[in-house]
């Protein structure tokens, strides 16, 4: 049996009738390989932006199951362009929608998860030697009704196929050549990272690294699918992301990544008694307000300081919440701070060598910016520093670490 | 049991989102009054033909499994902002497409025949109190495709919907508020048409009145749905069609038709044997050419001229294919009148009564226009005269039946 390879064309892969015809030119070369191809595409372009305009100026609060209706659509559009793209290059292929390809989802409309995906449809096409074109970022609830993925939706039926199709290949095209070891944009030297495992990728992904969203990498982890990250506009090798062999592993800092448009709020002389913490945060959770890093500090008896950081976005309803709650609680007062950002390094094992976090503080200190809060996972260091100086902490950490030097000793 | 209305929605009616709010509007009233409503909706605006444009930019001769998998999408789009236009005016609301309301056809893309319709899910919701949007225009075969009905399509979705669901009316909203007894453009005092029959409906319709698709109006004739025809932007009382009692039918002249871009074709001295005029017949209904107009004409001892017309738009290809067989049965020549147009008069029973014919022939003959060829069905009289001379033949005939005169005897 050939080869099956599931290959992803995002929105700007397909963004024209140009570039969809371009996307079908590279997907008839990968099936003259002999593989057998299955490829998610996404809505072309700005159309899901345009669509939820359109829901917009009918009401601030649409449906979500209706909007789901009208955003799916976008998708459709794109198969049915891509496979009639294919056919005119003299090669067999049919779409699916997200039903038709059996992608059955939880009802949670505009956020929904793939709970099972019944490919026997795809399969059956596939074994027909037929090219298959799937919509990305959709599916069906199990009363019939469509439902979409949310963001890093596409990805994701991407790898949900390839685990489900056993694949020998999960290849994402995206505007951009691989994952890197800083923003390019603001490391002129930063270098593209050629393998990555799955748990440094997710760390990038969420520190604002925007290839693949981290649900997505989740999911490739958890049926240990490799993805291999590739430009659809230039070529390259691209970055793999897979499983790290643990004899292997050894310390080294993977890359550095930044977070902008972060807001901090400190609730300032908070009673110490057991609950007040629960308390705030539950009434955030309820907002769905993402709340990263948060520090408690006691700088009097019995009296402590909690500080947090949320999306810029979430900032202005985080404040009321927050004074709401500060009120309630007995607090001194809130102070917030909007021109705050984050600067992380991404590793496996990085924490576990006390020298890595020390290079990264003195990189900042030398360069004189101060660290306001610092936060950790297994494989990350992040620390918050003054937006203003976001790109200088960057630049001093990459050449810190060395990460412009491929194979040198990090 | 509350009454089952069924409205449809043609795409000037939701042209944009503001027509989309009115629909809305009237769809509630509706509502409010007591019914339960169906409503099934077209694609907005021009959506249709910007699809079909985006596919002519890949292929000139798209799959169309795939060309009804990518235009199936603008009645998507459509029900999921009407649907949404109706919840925020505080009503429930679900929409459904073609597939979701089970409307099975058979597998002739983008054309295919309603073939059954399960209409569980939309029986349980409008049983829940909940307007129904219906996508119009599109169904599922049995292979779980996409499949569209072409031309009349939403139409026939209502009709076909209002059948099954034993409604207690069919209403269709288009840009016209009802059918008319002439074009009121040439005919400043064209009247509209209270009540009329399915078939005097049916041959207006094939001679362009085009306020509803004939086929349409067959399957309404079929399944004994009375269809009343409105404007969705004036109030009014509209045309309601439905079986006429035999009982009180009387002879009367229902209008007046014109179908202008018809050509004439004549196949000059004609060997007179048998088979002849099949052979042509044939070899034009094999490239799919509609012949109207045909008059066999015998000149000569034993030599025919066989005359007919086509749409203007087959007219070349007639002329080709007509002169390569007019080569090979031996025929003197054939000659061609692109200039020519077909006015008719339709009412149940005017071809029993010759004075009828007598008075239409009279008419064009006082305002000195010479009728060509002559038709006649059971309830339709048509003569093809010079398309010059179409606007005076309408007026003329118009008048002579006083079609402007309401209740009057004609």
């Amino acid at each position: 049996m050939n080869k099956i390879i599931v290959q992803k064309y995002g929105g700007s892969s397909v963004a024209d009738i140009d570039r969809v015809k371009k996307v079908a030119e590279k997907i008839v070369e990968r099936a003259k390989e002999g593989n057998r191809v299955v490829v998610v595409v996404s809505a072309m372009g700005k159309t899901t932006d345009e669509l939820i305009k359109m829901a917009g100026k009918i009401t601030s609060s649409p449906n979500e199951r209706e909007l789901d209706m009208l955003i799916s659509t976008g998708e459709q559009v794109s198969i049915a362009l891509l496979t009639m793209a294919i056919h005119s290059l003299g090669r067999e292929a049919i779409s699916f929608t997200g039903m038709q390809a059996g992608i059955v989802t939880n009802a949670v409309h505009t956020k929904a998860k793939v709970t099972a995906i019944n490919h026997k449809k795809l399969k059956s096409a596939l074994e027909k030697g037929k090219i298959v074109i799937v919509a990305g970022f959709q599916g069906i609830d199990a009363n019939g009704d469509i439902t979409t993925l949310g963001r890093g939706g596409s990805d994701t039926t991407a790898i949900a196929l390839a685990a489900q199709l056993e694949a020998d290949g999960c290849e994402i095209y995206t505007d951009v050549d691989g994952v890197y070891t800083a923003d390019p944009r603001i490391v002129r030297t930063a270098r593209r990272i050629p393998v990555i495992s799955y748990d440094e990728m997710a760390e990038m992904a969420s520190l604002g690294a925007r290839v693949m969203h981290y649900r997505a990498i989740d999911l490739a982890r958890n049926y240990k699918v490799k993805i291999l990250v590739k430009s659809s506009f230039v070529p390259g090798e691209g970055t793999l992301i897979k499983e790290v062999d643990p004899m292997l592993e050894r310390v080294i800092v993977r890359g550095v990544t930044q977070e902008i448009n972060v807001g901090k709020i400190v609730v300032q002389g908070v009673p110490d008694v057991p609950g007040v913490a629960y308390k705030l945060f539950k009434a955030l959770a309820e907002e769905e307000i993402i709340v990263d890093m948060i520090i408690q500090s006691s700088h009097r008896n019995e009296i402590n300081d909690i500080a947090f950081t949320v999306a810029i976005s979430d900032f202005n309803k985080t404040i009321k919440i927050t004074k709401r709650l500060a009120e309630k609680i007995g607090a001194e007062g809130v102070i917030s701070e909007p021109e705050v950002a984050k600067v992380s390094i991404v590793g496996a094992g990085i924490t576990s060598d006390p020298a890595i976090a020390a290079r990264m503080f003195g990189a900042l200190a030398k360069e004189g910016i101060n660290i306001d809060m610092i936060s950790t996972s297994g494989i990350r260091i992040s620390c918050l520093i003054s937006a203003s100086r976001i790109e200088d902490a960057v630049r001093a950490i990459h050449k810190e670490f060395n990460l412009d030097k491929a194979g040198e000793e990090k």
